[in-house]
């Protein structure tokens, strides 16, 4: 069977509609546990240049009372992808949205670059919990 | 605002004999030392998708008086290939119940899961004798 | 001393003219020898889903009179950034423009893209001058 | 010796609705160009001993006239997720289904298997249109 | 429940009993198609010095009617445990019995191993039918 | 349209005037993070044999009020290229330079240097604030 | 000149007299320094199967007044050649008996198995001189 | 006993004069053999933007009457260190150098720059003797 | 037990007889196989500098009814660890005496040097039987 | 310009002379930094056998006053070469010599070794001021 899949490619309008960070649940709210999640395809804009910057995020934490769900991290994520905002303020930014979002114990998030100027750039930056 | 999805995890399809995880006793129960197992062959269901996960289980843990009995624990881990379960909630299952049956003096189970969506999530946990 | 360069994030527009792919002399013409030009930050859009596809482009040729400058080779590829377009169009499209723009001995193309559904794909396509 | 232990591959537990391969309309059907799709979260039975294989396979073809969906690749595969199947039956099987669905001007399939007894084993088939 | 698997640990006599390499009927015995099994554990003894050589056997081949039979193919192997033979001779004879057992179209055996006096080893022999 | 880049070889002459090392307010002063610069291109001259150096820089530091400019820092290491300078030297002055340009929490300057007369070198230099 | 070396192959008798570790004064008592050796080569036999296991071991210790001999120790490595042991045992037995032959300040031994089942093994076994 | 061989670090002024490709008589001319020669540490300077590139060249020949000396090859690819060249005019020319000066059976030059603008590159240039 | 094999450190006298490189029937002289030794001890001495050269040696070839005895090809390698000879000219007599000494159908000798100014060597020398 | 510099071949006779390590002014003394000198062309011989051992040094250090200059470091490591000395010894008088040399804060040489039986060594020795 053949699907009528193909269309003649178009300009795609990316979703203006900002998208909500969801959590669920911690299923083991008790036990302090960790999850790691990777996202190897981030890209967002350098508003100096104008020109695209690609990197890889690492985002882990230990999770309190819920868990983000993934899909929703990954459309959070694809917001960065035409706006124009540096890796420190953008490392710093995922991390504050992140925490607020699901409130862990801990959560790091560390962001690797791809050169620039013959530069790698890696940001790591970590919060916690006050009341710890 | 957190999302309603997380239902409670409900057997996929559910064999109906239930591998039992059996231990044999430890050879030097007055030393602390330890065992690693790494499963890189397993695999559940995604309770909300209906689609098969992969992963890698790396099992570590100090025995007392018992050891996990390899050929069980390859049948035990089986029975989630057919299985709706979440990556959080296998991991801390299966922490749950391998403590159970061999109650060692400390244990952890990390599961790496392979890329979906473009992330790929990695599940850490741990459990220790409360004696200790 | 400190630079101004830090303003407020704002979201980026992407240029609406074009890019043309340049050219310069090929300065050695009469020697037929390889460029192989590696570009791992490419990006479209899935024309189907909306979601973002990544992958790395290899582009191979033997230049004829002229050799495709680098910067309008980087602009080029960056239209496909919020273009709707799949897999195999886009490799034979690139392939296509390229092999326009320079009209070089022969050229091969290779896609590689990252996992979507636990399956990565490559898409290799070559042209070759016809009178050869 | 020629033991008789092959018997006929049955299902091992086999899903009622089977999925049906799709295939769409090659952009650049003239053009005799490959494509890639490696799939490293492959699944099946061993009929002998109703334990699970687990394999990676990669698939390689030149399309002709349509190509191959792949959200329905990924659903044909994993039908073979509780299938009693042999290494060498799987690999003709799937490239025999593959290419009745596609018609490609040749393809090819290797499956790589994890060990089992110490040892790994790859299967490799290939196809090619007879007229040709 | 704990088993009662652990017994004093005692020589373990090794079969006499020679291993039969057993085939099972090609399935698609019209397709010339290749297998390649990897063996990383095989170990023989030194003839000349009495001490154990270790190895990894590569065994290809293009079935005709009969396949080897995976579990028959690693008690043959597991012969040579206690076997003085050389490597040059190890290779040959594994090549010569392999394939009298199964006839293939084409059979090639490779065998690397580790060093001995800091120089490793390897030999690679290939068999194919007369009448081809 | 073909580009007019390309003139003759001729020797290029290199900046007199000393670079500045500029930096920018960090965005997130109140939190302790990091920032890694990997400069895979280092370049300078031996002293004593006038003979060209090759190495990697990795430069991690905590900001506090000010972060290092990329392109500043890209300019600052290639006054190195043609100064003669020992391993030691290069590592301490630019850990005291970029020090001194952005008074951070704490720097560290890796520098890993290929290898001359079969030796290989790495320099390892930290530095932290006093009032700490 | 040709070598009369190579004479029929015949089964090897493997030595029935058990090896001795034997040990040489430390050079340098006073120093606590370490020494580690890696022996990839290990092999026994599975108690309950009857199947040969391969492993690699790590010994790591920090020597006293004496320091194991290479020599005897890749031969009472060989012991274990044909000798039934679980992966626990061995590792304790093996830790065990170096201790006792070379009496360090202190020792570990790591033995890390091939999969069997799918489910590789590692076992790591301290010890530590008493009036430490 | 301490040299003194530090002094203060001051511009390195490069060669004016053009180092000289010396070659040695082949020891064994009869025979078409291969030298590879791979010079990781190349570095020259892009004429349009000024800044450094950075390298690896691999040089492959068979040698006929004369090697290349491996000193005099050294001192002439830095030569490039601050010459404005781009990358397949520099290729071809070390190309041409090369085989004029030692008239090798044949020769092959291949230059892998490091990324700029995120797209690295491969030039590949090859030359034989007339005559063969 | 303790053995008294630690006696003062005192120069080595190397062995004066120069070894003679040992063959041994080839057990199938009738099938043309290849034999591969990797060597990656090797050390020479640079004629000009007087400094150690260090590098892998590969010697593949395909006996006809002879075999090199590994022992003695690992005696007559160490001749030239105090012998002055550059790489191309020992790479060619290595091939000219082991080709000598066994009389192979054909023989491939390949030399990978370590960095020596920043440039590593590797020399390739082929022989085949004159009458093939 | 074809150079003379290829001689016959003579046996080489190594310096009778005994290096001296030399020194050179810390540049930095009054910060606690460190020096890594990686080695991997050690040789030495076995004082049992005969036969030459290779392995790799890592030398790191934090220097005080003065610094281990690279060549002299170089030619006191060839000195071991003909030298009949054990793994253990060679480490720590490595360690020693080193240490009365430069004076560091602290030092550790770690030395790996080939393998020999099947069986690779490292040691690790470390040395500290006194009055640290």
């Amino acid at each position: 069977m053949m699907s009528n899949r193909r269309v003649k490619n178009k300009p795609h309008i990316m979703p203006t509609a900002v998208p909500i960070l969801e959590v669920f649940p911690n299923p083991e709210p008790d036990r302090e546990y960790e999850i790691e999640n990777s996202c190897p395809e981030f890209t967002s804009v350098c508003p100096k240049t104008g020109q695209p910057d690609f990197g890889e995020l690492i985002i882990t934490y230990a999770p309190l009372k819920t868990c983000i769900e993934l899909k929703s991290l990954k459309l959070y994520l694809q917001q960065f992808r035409n706006t124009g905002i540096f890796y420190e303020a953008a490392t710093n930014k995922i991390l504050d949205d992140l925490a607020k979002a699901c409130a862990p114990r801990w959560m790091t998030v560390v962001s690797q670059w791809r050169s620039r100027g013959g530069i790698t750039t890696k940001v790591t930056a970590r919060y916690a919990l006050k009341e710890r």
